[in-house]
C-alpha cells in the first residue's frame, strides 16, 4: 500500500499518531466551507450521476455546502429512471437545469461523480467516459470500477483527474448527520480519499473539497485498491454479514438457554446495537471489557477467545476471494440470476418479530452490555482489524472500516428497525455479500465458538487484545469525532 | 448434453424407460465377471494411482474381480507417501510388484486410473501424461481434470483412450458393498461412465468392464462435463451441504419447540437417516408422503412447499458458480490458505453429542418419519432433481446424483456416526464445498422456509411433486437395485 501522507494548498491538515508512525488527516467542519471555492477552482458544474442512497445524499450535501458559490450541482439519470420523482422531491428539477439525462449532464460537468450501481457502472462506463468534456474530473465513491477495468483489460481515459471520496457509512447516514451538522459543527461521516490520476495537479485539493462539502468530520488518504478491498471485505464481515450471523446465532443461543423471545432479543441484538455500540463509539473497544465486573469479564474473555480464530479464518477467506475476483464474479452471476425476481428476505426469522416488541417497550428499559455477546462481537471486530493490518491497510482505514462505520453509521439503523433495514439500504454488492457470508459466520459461532466458550479463555489471545495498538489508533480518531450521534426515528 | 445411448460388443445391455424417452444401461453383477477378460482385452496391467478412499476401494475391487485372469492391479504412490503402509495392509506390496512409484507404475500400465486428490491432479497431471506408455488408456473417476485443463488451456494427450467410471457413492461404500456382494450378487454402488476419447475403438467396453469389476449394480452413460457439474453441485447440495444445513436447523427448531436433546435429534437427523432414508430407498420419494396420515400429510405439504423455492434458488446459485469456475477457484484459494492448518470442525455443535446418546439407545426405539422433517428433506431433493433436469442432465444421472447416492451410500454413514464422518470421508473438494454451502441452506431454512411453513401449502408446487416424472425414473432404477443395504458398524 502506498504511503498516505499528503499536503494541501487549501486546507489546514493535521498529523495523527497511529501505531508505528503517523498519518495525515484533514479535520472537517462547516467553518471550512469558505475554502470550498478555492478547492473547487475551475469547477463550475458538478454532475452527480445516479440516485441511489449515496447519490441522493451526496447531491444534496454538495448542493447545500456549495450554495452561494456559483457552483451548480446537477443530477444525471438514465432515460425513464424511476428515481426522477424522488430527485425532484429533493429539489433537483429539469426546470432549473439541475436534473437531466446522465450523458448530457456528464458532457456539461467539470467534475462527474459516478454513483450508479456497480452492475450499471460495469455495463455503461465506456459510454460515460466517451461523453466527458476535455479535462473534466472523474469522481468515484469506491474502487469497484478499478477492479472491473483491471479484470476486463480496460483503462480510465487519459487527460482526466481520477479521484475518489468514499464516505465510511451508508448514504442515508451521510445525509442525516450532515443535516444534524447544521446545529453541531462537524457532525457527519468520515471519508477516505484517493487520487488515482492527477492530470490537473490539483486533484488532492479537489478531493478534499468534495469530502469537506459532504460533511466528513475527518478525511484520510488511501488508494483505490486499498479502499476497494477493505470496503467489500468489511461489509461482508463485521459491518453487515458477520453481525447478522452473530445476532441470529446468539438469539437462538439465548432462547435455547430458556430466555423468552424479548429477553433473547435484548441479550443479542439489542445489547450490540445499544450499550456495546455506545461504549465502543464513546470509549473504545477495550472499555467494553473494562466496564464488566469479574464474572462478566470472565464470560467476555471466554467468548472472545472462542470466537476470534473462527472469525479470523472466515475474514481471511473473504479477503482472498475478494482480492482474487471470485467474489465479484459471484455478484455478477447473482445479478443475472436475480434479474427477474427479488432478492431473498433476511428478516423473516422469529427474532425480528421479537425486535418489534423490544422497540415498542424500549422507553422503560435499558439493555445490559451482555458479556457473552460483547466478547463475540468484539472478537469479530478485532479479527477484521488484524486481518486488515496484516494485509497492509492504513490505520485510519482499518479503524473506520472495521469499527467507526459499524458503531456510528450502520448499527444505529439496525437499532431503529432490523437487519434488512440495515443491509438493504446498502449497495447491491453489499446486500448480496451479506447474504452470502452471514450464514457462514452464524455456523462458525454455533458450531465452533459456542462450544469452545465453555472452556477457559486463551490468555495469549487476551493479552494480544488488551495490549493491541488499535486502541491507540481508535483513541486518536475519537479526538476528531463530533459530539453528536446519528438520530433516527 | 450428448445422448446417452450406447452399444457393447461384450456385455448384455438393457433399455430403461425414463421421462421423455429411454436410456441404455448395463445391469451389473458377479455373473458378468467371466466377460471381464474380453472387456479388458489387451490390458495386462492396471495402475491405480493414489490411495484415498476411492483409490483403496477401486484397487481392491478390481484386484478381487480380476483374480485368475492374469491381469495385474498395481498401486502407484508418490515417493514417501504416508499411504504405503495401508496399501500394504490391503495386500499391495513392493515384494510382489503390486505397489510402486506412481510414475513407474504409470509407465508399465495399460490402463492408468488417476485417483489422486484434485489439487495433486492439477499440479502433476503433465508429469503423469509424460510417463504413459504408447496407447495406454487414461482412467478418471470424475470430471475435475477436464475442467482444470479447460481453465488452463491444457489438453489430454493424443493417442490414448480417455475414459471415466464414476461410482455414485463414497469410496468406503464402494468397497463395503462389493464385499457384501460376495453373498448377494449385485450389491454395490451404481456408476456412470464417459468416453472422452476413443483411440482404440474399444473404450466403451473397457469402461464397462472397469465398472462391472467395481461391482456397480448398474452403469449408465454420461459425459465428463455432465458428470463434473452434477458431481460437484450434488455434494454441495442434497448429498452433503444441504443435508447438514437441514439437520442443524431442524435440531434447533425442535429444541426451541421444547424437545429435549435426544428427541430433537431423533426428529431431525435420525428421522432422515432412519425411516425417511429407508422409505425413499425402498419405495421412492412419493411414498414418504403417501405413508403419512392426514395431519401428517398436511404438515409435510406445508414444509415441502415452504422449502422448495429457497432450496431451488440456492442450488441454482451453486450450479452457476460451479459452471462458471468460481467454485473451483475458491477451492484452490482454500487449499493455499489451509496448507498449514486443519480444516474447521463441523461436528462440534450440541446436536452431535445428542446423536451419541441416540445411537447408544437405538436398539430399543424406532424413530418416526417426522412429517415436517420429511417435507423439507424431500423438497430439497426435488429442487436438485428439477435444477439438474432443467440443465439437461440424463435421468440416470439425476436420480443417482440426487437420490440414490444420498439414501444408499452417504446417509447410512451419517446414521452410523455423524456429519463429519459422512463429509470428511469424501474428497477435499467435497469437504470444502459442504462447509461453504451447508450454512447457506441452514439460514434459508431458518429464515425463509420455517416461517413460511406456518402458512398453507402451495397446491401448484404439490401437484408438480405428486405428478413428477422422477417417480417413474426412480422406480425404473429401483428394479436394478440389489436387495441389500450397506452394513456399517
Amino acid at each position: 500500500m502506498s504511503t498516505n501522507a499528503f499536503t494541501s494548498a487549501v486546507f489546514p491538515l493535521q498529523t495523527m499518531d497511529v501505531p508505528g508512525g503517523t498519518e495525515t488527516v484533514l479535520p472537517g467542519g462547516r467553518h471550512l466551507f469558505g475554502l470550498l471555492p478555492a478547492a473547487f477552482a475551475g469547477v463550475h458544474r458538478i454532475g452527480v450521476i445516479g440516485w441511489g442512497p449515496q447519490g441522493r445524499a451526496q447531491a444534496c450535501n454538495l448542493r447545500d455546502s456549495l450554495a452561494g458559490t456559483g457552483i451548480t450541482v446537477t443530477v444525471g439519470l438514465r432515460p425513464g429512471s424511476a428515481s426522477a420523482a424522488d430527485a425532484r422531491a429533493h429539489g433537483f428539477t429539469e426546470h432549473d437545469g439541475t436534473l437531466g439525462d446522465w450523458l448530457a449532464v456528464t458532457a456539461e460537468s467539470d467534475l462527474v461523480i459516478l454513483l450508479i450501481a456497480d452492475a450499471a457502472l460495469a455495463a455503461h462506463h465506456e459510454k460515460i467516459f466517451g461523453a466527458l468534456r476535455p479535462g473534466a474530473a472523474i469522481g468515484l465513491s469506491h474502487g469497484f470500477l478499478l477492479g472491473h477495468l483491471r479484470a476486463t483489460g480496460g483503462e480510465f481515459p487519459a487527460g482526466h483527474d481520477v479521484i475518489a471520496v468514499c464516505p465510511k457509512g451508508m448514504g442515508d447516514s451521510v445525509r442525516r448527520l450532515y443535516q444534524q451538522g447544521v446545529s453541531v459543527n462537524g457532525a457527519g461521516i468520515n471519508a477516505s480519499f484517493a487520487v488515482h490520476a492527477d492530470h490537473s495537479g490539483r486533484a488532492v485539493d479537489l478531493a478534499l473539497g468534495w469530502s469537506v462539502a459532504l460533511g466528513a468530520p475527518y478525511t484520510f488518504r488511501t488508494t483505490l485498491d486499498s479502499e476497494y478491498l477493505s470496503d467489500i471485505v468489511g461489509e461482508r464481515a463485521i459491518l453487515l454479514g458477520a453481525v447478522h450471523g452473530l445476532v441470529e446465532s446468539l438469539y437462538s443461543h439465548y432462547r435455547l438457554a430458556g430466555d423468552d423471545p424479548v429477553t433473547a432479543y435484548e441479550r443479542s441484538c439489542e445489547a450490540i446495537t445499544g450499550p456495546i455500540r455506545a461504549t465502543i463509539s464513546r470509549s473504545g473497544l477495550d472499555a467494553v471489557r473494562e466496564q464488566l465486573d469479574g464474572p462478566g469479564r470472565d464470560t467476555f474473555d471466554r467468548a472472545y477467545t472462542a470466537a476470534y480464530l473462527p472469525a479470523r479464518e472466515l475474514i481471511a477467506e473473504i479477503y482472498d476471494e475478494v482480492a482474487d475476483g471470485t467474489e465479484l464474479r459471484s455478484v455478477i452471476l447473482a445479478d443475472r440470476r436475480l434479474a427477474d425476481r427479488p432478492m431473498s428476505r433476511i428478516s423473516g426469522s422469529p427474532m425480528w418479530a421479537a425486535g418489534e416488541a423490544v422497540r415498542a417497550q424500549r422507553a422503560g428499559r435499558q439493555a445490559a452490555a451482555e458479556p457473552f455477546t460483547a466478547g463475540l462481537f468484539v472478537a469479530t471486530m478485532m479479527a477484521q482489524v488484524d486481518e486488515f493490518a496484516e494485509r497492509g491497510h492504513p490505520w485510519s482505514e482499518i479503524v473506520n472500516e472495521s469499527i467507526i462505520e459499524a458503531v456510528d453509521s450502520l448499527l444505529p439503523y439496525m437499532h431503529a428497525r432490523d437487519v434488512a433495514y440495515m443491509v438493504d439500504n446498502c449497495s447491491r454488492t453489499a446486500r448480496l455479500g451479506a447474504r452470502r457470508w452471514g450464514p457462514r459466520f452464524q455456523a462458525a459461532y454455533e458450531q465452533i465458538a459456542f462450544p469452545a466458550a465453555a472452556g477457559p479463555a486463551d490468555s495469549e489471545l487476551l493479552r494480544a487484545f488488551t495490549g493491541h495498538p488499535v486502541h491507540q489508533a481508535l483513541a486518536e480518531a475519537a479526538k476528531l469525532r463530533p459530539s453528536v450521534d446519528i438520530h433516527l426515528t
